[in-house]
């Protein structure tokens, strides 16, 4: 498990409180022992490194680091372009991909494209989760049980 | 020209006022005679239609018309993880695709995924425009441009 590179995605749209979530969820993959690629989600100070550099570079270095990574988990309450995108990039590799969601507020309900993906796409996982205590402990034991799953 | 046929897509998250821009957009894509294929953006009646099918249906039913488009056409102004994940299938078959966004209020730039894509993905346009009548004429030439190039 130790050699376990995992591509971490999502969405900071919403704000300080989905950065915290993203946080927890990074710190619990780390805690099984995994080294975590991602672009700038789950840091407190990172909305202005990501900045500093051009599209072209963000976009390659993504995709390259989904390749490298033996499976991606992404968190996708928020709706997200690039999470999308990388989701499908994932897919199309073969890699295994935890799909994190969180029934919030709003109500909205998870994208169809992602929603109906797993039937096609068997490596695709989704798991539902609340962002109480009790939920985000089940969202942690889902994160360890995926991983378990994953060969490095 | 009236063989070609488009793939359009689109979030309606932003509500009726991007639904009525996306009418606009498939309306000038059927005014250069193209068919086009869409889920159910830019259509009045069609959030409940979408929703009538199972996602599975629809996930499978979209990706395959992406594959049976000559090119696609997304308007990419709101985040929409359903649209990341069909631009990425696009690319990935190599497909033309024209991305439109538009600046608008809350001022959020275009995710670093989509404009940093064309780099990799030369079939990749993006076209920045604006939702005033001149902008819209704008985005409709855009539009004519592209599927002049794109070869039933």
């Amino acid at each position: 498990m130790s050699e376990l590179k995992v591509y971490f995605a999502g969405s900071i749209r919403g704000g300080r409180k989905d950065q915290a979530i993203c946080n927890q969820l990074i710190e619990a993959i780390k805690a099984q022992g995994a080294t975590v690629l991602c672009e700038h989600v789950g840091y407190a100070n990172l909305t202005q490194n990501g900045q500093n550099q051009p599209p072209d570079f963000i976009h390659n270095r993504d995709l390259s680091w989904i390749a490298e990574a033996n499976c991606a988990i992404a968190e996708v309450t928020n709706p997200s372009l690039g999470v999308g995108y990388e989701i499908h990039h994932a897919l199309t590799l073969g890699k295994p991909v935890l799909c994190l969601f969180a029934k919030v507020e709003d109500g909205h309900s998870l994208s169809a494209m992602i929603a109906g993906a797993p039937n096609m796409y068997h490596t695709l996982k989704i798991f539902e989760y609340t962002r109480d205590i009790a939920g985000m402990a089940k969202a942690k034991v889902a994160i360890s049980d995926f991983l378990t799953g994953v060969t490095s």
